[in-house]
């Protein structure tokens, strides 16, 4: 079954964003002001008590479900020598994750997340996009229907990418999305140099040069200089959003998805936490701009979803402490 | 057993602390380059894995007896109105803890420690350490050899604390340790407003002019101006050391514990990670004047142990990737 069957069907998705149900919300929040605690003492850990609330529809949320999906992809610009991996590394560590070898496995694992791994056309990279655009309309509209189906029935999800040479892909979505030049979004990466990254700045500008006119709505951003696994998150926030599924945005690819979505609409970060800040350099500015705040800030920039299945401990822990707590009244403690 | 028999026996404890074990140490940062990852790409993950392998003597550490402790005790000095709750919640508090409907029950459980309440002569609080000394000496060591006794055989400690007043303790032994007013270490605690932040600001300088010539060695300072739950965390903090596991510093109250022992031994905070840091204002530059990075900011200012259980996730998560994940050799992933 395909969600995007057309670019005219993911506009509409885009556009037509259900809200959260205020009543669980604030049936959540009357909850928070009777348990055994000063108001307001378990900070960011009552907001998502009661942001999850809002989304699942119940003043008691749990997370039952919880899935972390990695899509992987390859990308054309990467022969133009923007990462310091080979292209080759994005199928071995598909085949890594398969294995049970990679970081998303033991961290998902340690937070109770199943592990889906999406691999899209790994033997067909995108198009350079200095060139012209990285997908045609079909390929993109698969790429983003790939992101829809493989939320399943999940009631918390963690989005994560791989694909060497997609801090360059994210760079560009981020600039196109928000403005500023190349310099202004790209960085190290996995580890390239000082020459790297201006190489990646300039193979930006270049990028942002040739499609000029043409990315001022979501779905040609994404299409012309996203790349499978970036659009295949995008088009996963979506349907998240359609299913009431809460989402962990993970580092700067996962969080540079969203990125032309809220171009289209700003409203489409309300289901959205930030898992973490990354240590690459344009996660925080694209943060700023999205109105997240990061969850954890631990110096990560690995990827896989990794930083936002760390991130989705915070959420348990969030709803543990708000669904178990007892009451002043059932405790027979003293309030404040 | 008694650890701490006399003031000399925790002076040459404070003085003659363990080191780290370096061998394992370095065999885990091998291990950590060999792992199918650009290199620091997991941030603090990888450094929190390589301190709990200094601490545990092995390259591949694990958590498999992770232990919260809460001490409780009253304070004297709530007769002069620094709390907004009645000293008779600490009693509550606990019997709410042995009902497991607290936030560190809720907390502790999801993070898969074990709980262990130490309550510490309830019924007879500390003396109001604006006219003399919060404890007589054998109190003192008495409070101290509390802690020590209740670490067991953990492999990774959570120190938490409950008392009302507390803060204003806290706040005593900060400056008793580092210098500054009442002012620059007091806040609102579990909610006081203006006037009541003034108040314990007023008392703090009437206890520090009380006892002025009298806070100088680590021991005097905990017994003049602590409370029987902070010196425990200072006894288990001290015993955790001589026994190598590592421990998560909780808030404001748990960090001031540790306060009068880096003024005595500054290593003391070797094998101390900061779970969190609170918004109770003085926790930032009480963790700054002890070179502590903070693993969280969300804004929680519960105390219980409640943010260093949440941390202890973190410290699950990073053990794990360091365990679980696969090198490159093994993976078959090219090095970048």
């Amino acid at each position: 079954m395909s969600m995007f069957g057309s670019v005219a069907a993911f506009e509409t998705a885009l556009a037509a964003l259900p809200a959260p149900d205020r009543a669980a919300r604030d049936a959540a929040a009357a909850r928070q002001a009777q348990l055994t605690k000063p108001p307001g003492s378990l900070g960011q850990l009552e907001e998502i008590a009661l942001f999850v609330a809002g989304w699942h529809g119940t003043a008691r949320p749990r997370v039952a479900r919880g899935r972390a999906l990695v899509f992987a992809g390859n990308h054309g610009v990467v022969a133009r020598g923007v990462s310091a991996f080979p292209a080759a590394v994005t199928a071995q560590m598909v085949a890594n994750f398969a294995a049970g070898g990679a970081a998303i496995n033991a961290l998902a694992a340690a937070a109770g997340l199943a592990l889906s791994v999406v691999a899209l056309d790994l033997d067909r990279p995108t198009e350079d996009f200095t060139t012209g655009p990285a997908m045609t309309v079909d390929d993109c509209l698969a790429a983003l229907d790939a992101g829809a189906a493989a939320i399943g029935d999940a009631d918390l999800l963690v989005l994560g990418e791989m694909g060497i040479g997609n801090t360059t892909a994210a760079a560009a979505l981020a600039a196109a999305s928000f403005g500023g030049a190349g310099a202004d979004w790209v960085g190290p990466g996995t580890g390239v140099d000082a020459a790297g990254v201006q190489r990646k700045a300039a193979i930006v500008d270049m990028a942002l040069a040739h499609h000029a006119g043409h990315l001022d709505q979501p779905f040609e951003i994404l299409r012309r200089v996203g790349g499978r696994e970036i659009v295949a998150i995008a088009g996963a926030i979506v349907a998240a959003r359609h299913a009431r599924i809460p989402v962990l945005l993970d580092g700067f690819i996962g969080t540079a998805a969203i990125a032309p979505l809220a171009r289209g609409n700003a409203a489409i970060t309300g289901h959205c936490l930030a898992g973490h800040c990354s240590a690459e350099p344009g996660h925080r500015r694209l943060l700023d701009r999205l109105g997240l705040l990061p969850l954890l800030l631990l110096d990560m920039r690995l990827g896989e979803g990794s930083g936002a299945a760390v991130a989705a401990q915070i959420v348990r822990a969030a709803l543990a402490a708000h669904d178990e707590m007892a009451t002043f009244a059932e405790a027979g403690v003293a309030g404040g």
